[in-house]
């Protein structure tokens, strides 16, 4: 599709506000049968549902919960099925480690291995951070010759393993047996390419095993998805727009990141995300903004959390608009219903104002409401084309 | 999808029934504007809907109207354009003859030829199946060095040929002229491996010509259709579910059976296949249940006889749930409109009621009322991701 749209595009001066409500969607309480969008009061986000075009956005498929990342990258117009981004590339995103092309990056947990080598626990005991830190700090004299390393802290048992070099390949396998009672496993090269890269990481591995030998109870690695950069068609050059993502979270910075928009530095809530917007709105046309809180509590399985962060969420929305932007989109990366206490498959809310978008008989932004308004239950990927031409910014296809 | 679904699956304890209404979907009539659902009492099937997510089903493609097996198929997670079943192999299928991968199964008809060997009826006249038995008795008598020929009755004109060998091709083109006046085709090869197979099919179609020289008015065959045991990837294997299938008629048997569910001997009624659900309730994951009246009442353009079935089958409906499935579907294959009396194109209603479900305002199981449904009009392989989901069977795709 973006072959399609990218010859399509043109410029003008119009503002873009994409916001992305982490985690937007829910489920009904059983108790009361209403979700926590249907129970809050959101009086400005049922204002814009009632002026704009209201749908549902499904990020992957039916059925199939999306990550971040993938939740992401739909609302950026990628078909996340077509670009895929290993785990281990997600996870660099996700502590802003400036990745290269050709760099490779794994997923590393801390584990725990008995006398025999055997795995007793996959994740050490989920170790706090700071011994990940000193751990992760011990790793870094590791040298494994023709290749340049970084090992860096995510969170408890969590880190990221980087290779540089020329020739890598991701075409690996796992270390992990994704069980206990079995000895970490090789890593094997899944293709001819990746040869050297495979000697690469198995010499890191034996090497780690002799430094953490008498550490308890982190005393050895599992390392898995492993993955290069994506060669993604960058988002400014596809939608000529020039980009800019405000997120407090280094995750969603990193996402932006992989399809090139700018990053604005921004505080830590999202008070400081609408200064950083007002800041910078006479220099870009297109804002991706992010809103962490909604997602924090569905994961927490906190109902009434949820819909305390949904309410100050929609406090923020009268800032937002009198920028007057001449698109303003309000949805999110994926559901994170509190009573599954992590992130859903279910289709997520979507309001789309601007001058063309329409209104439809939807005047509540909530899961049940916009299923009944005219952008359907629409592929992700659909929602950046659908933005462009609110914003003028498409010419007609065929003549 | 299939690709992406698989790695994707875990294993728990939840209970799945897959409830396939058979030709569910209809049309209004013309009189009162209202479609067979629309008129029913279905006090159970609208209640479910009041507490599930609802949809229309599209099995194929706009404007397509499957048979059984495409519609089957789409229900079982398979993309049925992509997943293509030849005819002669539905129709062995559809009498239960147990196929085995390499084997070539056609549908035949007997038909009338004139003295100068033109066809005159393709059907000969629908002679009655006691004939067909008879005449596919002499059929059996015919000999082909190098294979083994099975020849079954059907119903009336047609039966169903089987070869069986090695080395043998179903790209064979067809004998059937489709037109009166016409001689019956030779079979060609429609490739390189195909001729053998074409020689002995032409072999065993010269023998029947001289078989049946002497009868009237089924003197001569036509056969259409040729085709092998497609190679599909076993739903057990796929979805990680102990499947069953419960199904009175033999067609909808032999479909479960080519995707690798476990086929339960059951009576002939709908009250026999509940029993037979409940006393196989502890064994299986899955349970594919099959309806036919309603199926049965369209294909006689009989509108009443529909909307009888349609009851009948609502009674059963509180028996299915006594046995508290995790995720119980209601949905159909296709639609049989009485008004058409025969398959229709139209998206069929579908509900789906989980914990995690979520409702919509979806109060009565008919098309009207689904179409503003959460779940939107779905392709079928979709459901089974869908299912999976709320079964909370399916891990997230990406970090």
């Amino acid at each position: 599709m973006l072959d399609v749209i990218a010859p399509l595009v043109v410029e003008n001066a119009t503002k873009i506000v994409l916001l992305s409500l982490d985690g937007l969607g829910g489920l009904p309480r059983p108790e009361t049968g209403r979700s926590e969008l249907e129970t809050a009061r959101l009086p400005h986000l049922d204002a814009l549902a009632a002026r704009g075009a209201c749908g549902l956005i499904r990020h992957v498929a039916p059925g199939i919960t999306p990550g971040s990342g993938p939740g992401h990258l739909g609302l950026f117009g990628y078909d996340p099925l077509f670009y895929q981004v290993g785990r281990g590339v997600l996870e660099a995103l996700g502590i802003e480690f400036e990745l290269r092309p050709g760099d490779v990056a794994a997923r590393g947990n801390f584990c725990t291995v008995d006398d025999r080598g055997l795995i007793t626990d996959r994740r050490a005991g989920r170790i706090g951070t700071d011994l990940c830190i000193r751990l992760t700090d011990r790793l870094r004299e590791i040298r494994v010759p023709g290749v340049e390393l970084f090992v860096e802290p995510v969170k408890e048992h969590r880190f990221v393993l980087v290779l540089r070099g020329g020739g890598l390949s991701g075409a690996l396998s796992e270390t992990d047996p994704q069980a206990t009672g079995k000895p970490p496993l090789p890593v094997r090269a899944l293709n001819a390419e990746a040869r050297a890269t495979a000697e690469i990481v198995n010499s890191f591995v034996s090497q780690a095993r002799r430094v953490l030998a008498n550490e308890a109870p982190a005393n050895m690695i599992l390392l898995r998805g492993f993955d290069q950069l994506p060669d993604l068609p960058r988002f400014p050059d596809v939608f000529h727009l020039r980009a800019a993502a405000v997120a407090a979270y280094p995750m969603y910075r990193g996402l932006a990141r992989l399809v090139g928009m700018e990053i604005l530095k921004t505080g830590a809530g999202f008070a400081d995300e609408i200064v950083t917007l007002r800041q910078h709105w006479d220099s870009y046309d297109f804002f991706f903004l992010h809103y962490k809180d909604t997602d924090k509590a569905g994961e927490d399985g906190d109902f009434d959390a949820k819909i305390a962060a949904l309410e100050r969420l929609d406090a923020f929305i009268p800032e937002i608009l009198t920028q007057k932007p001449d698109v303003m989109v309000v949805t999110g990366d994926h559901a994170t219903p509190s009573i599954l206490a992590g992130h859903g498959w279910q289709p997520v809310p979507v309001v789309l104002a601007s001058r063309y978008s329409g209104a439809d008989p939807v005047s509540a932004f909530n899961e049940r409401a916009c299923a009944a308004g005219t952008l359907g239950v629409m592929p992700a990927q659909h929602l950046m084309p659908l933005v462009l031409a609110n914003a003028l910014r498409l010419n007609k296809f065929g003549a």
